[in-house]
């Protein structure tokens, strides 16, 4: 079971655009936008005002927009809105999943993002056809690292969640799926420290091609 | 009804010590390090994993120093983390404080902290002793935004939050209290804009002087 955002689809596309719309700011955009957009996740969790992916990326981006002090007509904003539906993967992706898929292993994502931007964005990358379980949070009407939002696997799978691998590049959604039960595989693609939360992976790499080879 | 780290109490002085600590990197040491630890505070409360604020401060702390590569000997890092016991409280606030004391209002703090940390840091910065109720969400096992951790204001003052005012410059704070039902009041020190999270302040201003004025 994937985490998509950062772990499956590349982010770096957003920082690119980002910076050609505000040559020499698009890595401050998109790191605050980033920020932002999680920030906006958890705490509408915790307080239960749940807000779908695509209205929070869209809060997000405004904030930050107007925090930098950009110009930013409403064209601007909505193309660079829009990559959030047209994302790339990471360049191993598509051949490690086929590889995982062909040793038998049944492949799934659970995401924040709405139905339609994950059907978007597998489209774009090329990975539809990939996956048998295509889960969002959307369902649940709360955000990762929420129990109620992992608990979706488990409940589609009809199987306990420590007999499933739980896959993220961040480390704050690796600490949550632990905590929750699942078996986890964190992909440390920036080669971080982990987060500080108590927590360890079950198995960590650099990429999903680290994550095929365990497989025989 | 205040809270206390960034509204009475001036994080600046954490900075100025990273930057002590770790010259021409303290600011970017400090942003992280307060980044981390709300980001903490929050992941454990969605997930229910509660640790307190000075743990989750100390961890907050040893992922940014080596998220950012720096070289920490133990007493440095923990004669930054001892910064939190010994902070000031900005210029202003003392005489808003005594003023709105001598206008009858009651005046209160619900903060993250731990009660020991309150007890240094109202000490520290002459704050002790203004106050009539000191409440930490340590009491109730989670952090703000919490409706728990909120709970504890009515709890204590035996009125409902409607009628009492809640006072934070941390927009994502003045978003969690207003939720509530809070009436909040928005000390914006940094101009910055709100955070886009649906919800308005009743009133704002950039320091508690402006707030005082308001009280007859």
């Amino acid at each position: 079971m994937f985490d998509a955002y950062g772990t499956l689809l590349d982010l770096g596309f957003i920082t690119r655009k980002a910076e050609q719309a505000f040559p020499g700011r698009g890595a401050e955009l998109s790191a605050l936008w980033r920020d932002k957009q999680l920030n906006y996740t958890w705490l509408r969790t915790i307080s239960g005002n749940y807000a779908d992916f695509a209205t929070v990326t869209a809060d997000a981006l405004d904030y930050s927009i107007e925090r930098l002090g950009l110009a930013a007509p409403r064209q601007k904003r909505d193309d660079l809105l829009a990559a959030y539906w047209s994302l790339p993967s990471f360049p191993e992706v598509p051949a490690a999943l086929l590889d995982l898929r062909n040793k038998g292993v049944r492949l799934g994502i659970l995401s924040n993002g709405t139905p339609a931007m994950l059907e978007a964005a597998l489209q774009s990358s090329g990975l539809a056809g990939l996956f048998d379980d295509v889960l969002s949070v959307d369902a649940a009407g709360c955000y990762k690292t929420a129990r109620a939002a992992y608990q979706l696997g488990p409940d589609r799978l009809g199987m306990p969640p420590g007999r499933i691998l739980f896959v993220s590049s961040n480390s704050w959604d690796i600490s949550g799926a632990t905590w929750f039960g699942y078996h986890t595989y964190w992909v440390n693609r920036g080669k971080h420290p982990p987060e500080r939360l108590g927590t360890s992976p079950h198995a960590s790499g650099e990429t999903l091609k680290d994550l095929a080879t365990l497989f025989a």
